[in-house]
Parts: C-alpha cells; sequence; structure tokens
C-alpha cells in the first residue's frame, strides 16, 4: 500500500489554524491554554458561529442537520463523487483543552482552503459534530451517532443534560438546528479524522504521529442507591441504611476491576454526590458514574457483567436499593486497514517517526466507520494530558499532522474510481 | 439519691409546647413532619424571633451574648443564687426533624412559665445555643463552646460555613449579636437538657425515658486530595493521578475501621465531591469528610491515628497530595452521677419505664459539662430515624419527659445550699 500520487496542491495554512484555535480559545479560556465549549452552550454556539465563519469566508457552504453537525462544503469537479470527509468537534469538557477536538475541525477547514484554487474530482466536507465529549450530554458522540443512523433525531432531542436542559430546547438556543440530510443517506467516500492523543503513548516514545488502528469499547453507567438519612453519632452500623456506604463500596469495587481485568482495562469513577452531604448525616441517597473501556469486546462485557455484580452486592451490604442506567455502550471499533495503512506510509513519506496505536478515547470516526472507511491520525499529547486546560501539543507536531493529514484527503478526493 | 421535696408547681403546658413546634417547623417545613432551619440562616432567625416573642409574652427578660447564644430568664426570689438553666437548639440540619433541639428549648420555657406564679429560690434560664449541629459551621455544638469559654469569641465570629459566609456576617445578619457575658463567667447552678434519643435504643426496648450518662467522644476530618485531570479512556492506570480514587480508597479504609476497633466505633462519611465531577474525566481534586465517635478517649484516638495512616496510604498510593483538617475533636464525657440518679429517680416517681445510656450525638449539655453539674434526659426516637424529617416522637413520651424535667429542674431550683 503506497499513497497515490496526488495533484499538487497548496500548504494549508498552520499559523491561520493557529490563529483560529486562540479565537476558539477566547470564548471562554481556561488559564494556562485550555477553553470551555460545553456542547450547545453560549459558548459551543460562539465556537460555531466562527466556524460558521471562516467558512463562509473561505466561500464553502455550509448545511447543517437536525442535530446541529456543521458541514462545510468545498465543492469537487465531479459533483456525481461522493465526497471525502474530514473533522471532528467543537464542543469541550468543562475543563477543556486546546486542541481536542477543535485541532480536527481547523486542520481539515485548512485542508479545504488549501485546495479550493485547484479543486479536486470528490469534493471536501469539513465537519463538527454536535456533543462528541458527552460531558453535558451522555451519549457521548451523540452528534455523529445520529448521523450514522445509530440513534433516531426524535431520541435525541428529549436527551437531558446534567444541568436539566433538553438537548432540543438547547439546540433550538443556539440556532444551529438544521434540514440536511443526515449522512446514513449520503455516505462520504471517506472519512479521516484529526486529532490529539490524549494519552501518554506517542509523547513516551518520542513519536511525531500515530496512525490509529481503531477504538476501545466504551461502557458508561450511572448508579444510584437509596438509604435512609440519620444521626451519624445516634445509629448503630446494625441498622443503617448507608446510600454512601453503598456508592463507596461500588467504586472501591469498579476501581479494582482492572486487577481481574488486567491493565487494558480502564476504569473511572467521574462523578459522585451524597445526599444530604453533610458531615454528621448518614447519606439516604449517592449517585455515582463507572467509565469503563477495552479494546476487546469480550473483555468489556465481562467487566460490565462483573460490574453489575458488584451494583447488587453493595445494594445488599448495606440495605440499600440500587438503580442503574447505561449513559453510553459502544462496542471497540476497527478502523479501514486500507485507510490506516496509507496514514503510515504518508508519515513515512514526509519523514515522520510514527507508530500504529489504538484510540482509549471515543471519536466521530468511529461512528462514521459504520457508514464507510475511516480512520484517524493522532498528534502527540505532551505528558498524555487531556480533558485539562493544560492540555498541550509541540506546534512542530500540529504541523506535522496537519500534512499527512492533507497528504491523505488530497489522495482521496483524487481517488476516482 | 432521691428527688428532694420540693414546692409544688402548675404542670407544663404540653399542649402549647407541641403548637410551637408547629409554630417552628413551619417556616421552612420538610415533609413529613421535619423542618429546616440552618445555623444563622434567615429560617434560624426566624425561628429565634419566635423564641424571643414567647419569651417577652411570659414575662421573661432576654439577653443574648456575642455568639447569638439566646437566654430567657426567670428571676429567683433569691437573686445571690446562681440560676438553674435548660435548654438546647433551634438550629437544625438541612433534613432536620420536629423535635431534635427544638424541643429541648419549648420545653424549658414551659417548666419556666409554669414556674412563674411562684418563682423558687434560684431563677431559671432557658436558652437556645448557636449552631449546636454544625451543618453549617464546624465545629457542632459552636455556641455552647464558645459559652463556657472553649472557643473565642474572635475566632468562633471567623469560622466560615459551608456555603462561604462568616459567622459574624451571618450573625449580624440576623440581629441577634449580643454583649452578655460568657457562662464561664457567671456559671449556673447546673443544667439540664431534654432531648429526643436520636437513636434506636429507647424504642427498641420499649422504654418511655432515658437518663442520659455521658456523650461519645467525635472526631470530625474534612479531607482533601489534590492529583491530576486527565482523560478517562486515554490514560494508563499506571500514569493517573486519580484523586477520586485516593478519595474512594479513604472512605472505604474509614468505614472499615468499625471491623478492627468494634462496633461502637460509628464511622460516616457524609460528604463526597469530585472535581470536576465528569463521567469521562480522571478527577483531579476530591473533597470528604469522615466522622468517627466511640464512648472511650482511648480508642477514639487509635482511630483517628489509624485514620491519619489511612489518608497517608491513600495518597501514596494514588501520586495524589492530602490534606486533612480537623473539623471538630471533643472527648468523651461523663455527665454529673448526682443529676444523673436524680433523673432516674424523678422518672421511677413517676412510673416511667426508664434506662440509663450514653449518647451518640454531641449535645450542649456536653459542653455545659466543663463548668457545672450537667445532665441530659432522653425522648424516645421512633425507629431511631434522626437528622430526616421522618423523626418522631410518640406525644405521651414527649409529655411524660416534659414531665420529669419540670419535676428536675423545680427540685434544683429549690436547692438553697
Amino acid at each position: 500500500m503506497t499513497t497515490p500520487l496526488a495533484a499538487q496542491m497548496a500548504a494549508p495554512n498552520v499559523e491561520t489554524l493557529q490563529v483560529r484555535l486562540d479565537a476558539l480559545c477566547a470564548i471562554h479560556p481556561l488559564p494556562p491554554k485550555g477553553a470551555q465549549r460545553m456542547a450547545l452552550s453560549a459558548d459551543d454556539k460562539a465556537g460555531r458561529d466562527l466556524f460558521a465563519g471562516w467558512a463562509k469566508a473561505a466561500g464553502l457552504s455550509l448545511t447543517v442537520d437536525p442535530v446541529g453537525n456543521m458541514y462545510a462544503h468545498l465543492p469537487g469537479t465531479r459533483p456525481d463523487l461522493a465526497p471525502v470527509m474530514s473533522g471532528s468537534h467543537l464542543d469541550t469538557v468543562a475543563t477543556g483543552g486546546r486542541y481536542d477536538g477543535a485541532l480536527g475541525v481547523v486542520a481539515a477547514l485548512a485542508v479545504a482552503e488549501a485546495m479550493a484554487a485547484a479543486p479536486p474530482p470528490r469534493g471536501l466536507v469539513v465537519a463538527n459534530f454536535t456533543n462528541e465529549e458527552g460531558a453535558r450530554f451522555a451519549p457521548d458522540m451523540l452528534g455523529s451517532l445520529v448521523a450514522v443512523g445509530g440513534l433516531s433525531i426524535a431520541d435525541a432531542l428529549q436527551i437531558t443534560a446534567i444541568d436539566g436542559a433538553r438537548l432540543g430546547d438547547a439546540l433550538a438556543a443556539t440556532r444551529y438546528a438544521g434540514d440536511a440530510p443526515l449522512l446514513s443517506e449520503r455516505a462520504p467516500h471517506a472519512f479521516v479524522e484529526l486529532h490529539v492523543e490524549q494519552g501518554p503513548v506517542l509523547d513516551e516514545a518520542g513519536l511525531a504521529l500515530g496512525a490509529v488502528t481503531g477504538v476501545q469499547g466504551i461502557a458508561w453507567r450511572s448508579i444510584s442507591f437509596t438509604g435512609e438519612a440519620n444521626h451519624a453519632g445516634a445509629t448503630p452500623h446494625r441498622l443503617r441504611r448507608d446510600a454512601g456506604r453503598a456508592a463507596i463500596t461500588l467504586a472501591h469495587a469498579a476501581l479494582a476491576l482492572p486487577e481481574r481485568f488486567g491493565p487494558d482495562l480502564l476504569a473511572t469513577v467521574g462523578r459522585m454526590a451524597l445526599t444530604p452531604d453533610l458531615i454528621n448525616v448518614i447519606p439516604e441517597a449517592a449517585t455515582m458514574t463507572v467509565d469503563l473501556r477495552h479494546p476487546d469486546a469480550e473483555t468489556l462485557n465481562a467487566a460490565d457483567d462483573a460490574l453489575d455484580a458488584a451494583i447488587s452486592a453493595a445494594a445488599e451490604a448495606t440495605g440499600c436499593t440500587a438503580t442503574s442506567q447505561r449513559l453510553a455502550r459502544f462496542d471497540p471499533v476497527v478502523f479501514d486497514q486500507n485507510l490506516v495503512a496509507r496514514i503510515e506510509t504518508g508519515a513515512a513519506a514526509r519523514g515522520l517517526t510514527h507508530r500504529r496505536l489504538i484510540s482509549g478515547a471515543g471519536h466521530d470516526a468511529q461512528m462514521l466507520a459504520r457508514i464507510c472507511p475511516a480512520a484517524m491520525i493522532f498528534a502527540p499529547s505532551i505528558g498524555g494530558i487531556s480533558h485539562n486546560p493544560a492540555e498541550d501539543t509541540a506546534p512542530e507536531h500540529i504541523a506535522a499532522a496537519v500534512t499527512v493529514l492533507a497528504d491523505t484527503l488530497n489522495a482521496l478526493c483524487h481517488e476516482v474510481t
């Protein structure tokens, strides 16, 4: 597999790309380098407005689908051929970094701009997918999931945010609810997403670029326990129904799952709340989340089953009742092997050190993989820091990754068979 | 020990007492039977206003000290003799019950009103102590602690609430900051507090009344862990500094302390918060509280030392830093044995079933015990439910306990030697 020789194109403008990232961060900056644009918030709307403005200035036409996915279109010379697509997401977690998501959008835009002088046979579509992070609405990758037909528009619009907002209402407030058809009805020729690694593998190995072979599976749960509030000093343990103890017992068991299923199982308890949350009152209620990930579907299922058993055991041991809700459940995804090989070869052609790796995080590309050949390029994250305002990538690694993205997209846009 | 024969007095009006409790609950009712009057809140101020009004209507003079402790005075015929004191607190936890604290205040008021027609030699002072619960400001029993000289006024006024308010500012907003001298400068002849048990011992045994022999020791801590926020799906466990894991590890260890120190050690984790509190972000910070209680000072110290070790171990195991703050630390208290025996004898004289027991909860009486003979009367809590709006006591048990309180205070007020 070699990268097909494609027509020459201008180099994407990496300076402009960084200026655009500065502008996105300036909406709601988080020191030292991060930003917050929670999905469908006023901050996210401001980011969308910037993207729409840049696309318009570049002469690209903009379409928006009913869940707010935005598509900026560079037409090809052969409108009969399905376009190539690239992009990512502009939303962030509450403690978002500079590059997470936004890089993939502005990089694809820079490639489209560079191609515009001499449009290739296939068009290039730059995508910004709604609510990739899942930090405000669950599941994560919601926009791309809807786009590929994995979740109905009606169901998506009814989803409630952690702040109580209904997704449909939040979307309407941004004015980015459109009527463009879903991608499931007009699959791209291929999808390539540039993203920062969000982990330490490339940085630790001192490599410039990663060719992503797939995405590990994800299982998210929200668990609530209900017990009885009582005086912390006057209630013997045998008479307590301590919902806090139930949650702590379960959290402890969830974090111990990697000891049983191996270090490739990632377990995180990111949320925990006790009610009434007073030092001297036995909690009557507790809610918490568990995030489990593994590259292998069978192991992830087994760990998820073990979590189920731990929920029941924690409830039984404390005399509490438990309810468990699945917030997301995605099997591991394997990317298109030809496309992965093409990225690897492209990195080599540019003289860049690189390796194959699996993504620990979920990405829009895994949804696109359901309807077209898809793959990803990773740029190294310094220290592996992610979902943190200190997230960073060396400028030369950004430039190198954008170059490989441009080479790959240019070649794909010239594939006419 | 027998109850000295005292002058006859009218029976306290228990119907009025219940109507007053209705009025206190009506300020901020919590179904089914509870109320919220967090210390020095607008709700607490409204309760203080009711108490002040009732005292004034009864012809009692009101004084207030610099931390807001309120004293309603029934003068005796012998002003040279130190008065007897009774009372409790009108503040509640966020999920407060009907009788917790308020019963002791309105019961003492009812006794003072019943005595007023024929004042005894010693006066009777009805006390409402500030911030007994510790649910808004730590430590608990703050008002009585200051009153007996255990904490300076200046230090108390600087304490910050869980909602960020400075105690001095919150107190000023209630207009209940006065200039009455502290009790440490004018110790009462004796202090007797009526309170609901807040535990299941009397109710399980089917007894009408408890003569409280003392209060178990209390150790409260707030612990914070700091780690590093990172992506839950892309960060291997070996590279995490998970503050949530640190807190969960410590909480699990704290709740296991009774296995090591015996079931008389009560351990509660009432508060827990993770930052940024997102499902897919490894927590960068976690805060939690631990409430430990034991009747024996040495065992409590040993458990508290074990907690210290567990804090260090949790921090070390997770690569986090830990800070620990003592919010309260009170040794077990032994009440005046003559007074305890007098309460027992009084219950027997009224034909009430009763037993001696130790208090699991902290009470203002334990502070008063530092400066005068002190003891407590417990009324049974149905099902042991406390710090819960469902807290309740049978009306006949309330009436019986008020009668024994009246008998005991009447006898003390007639002690002239």
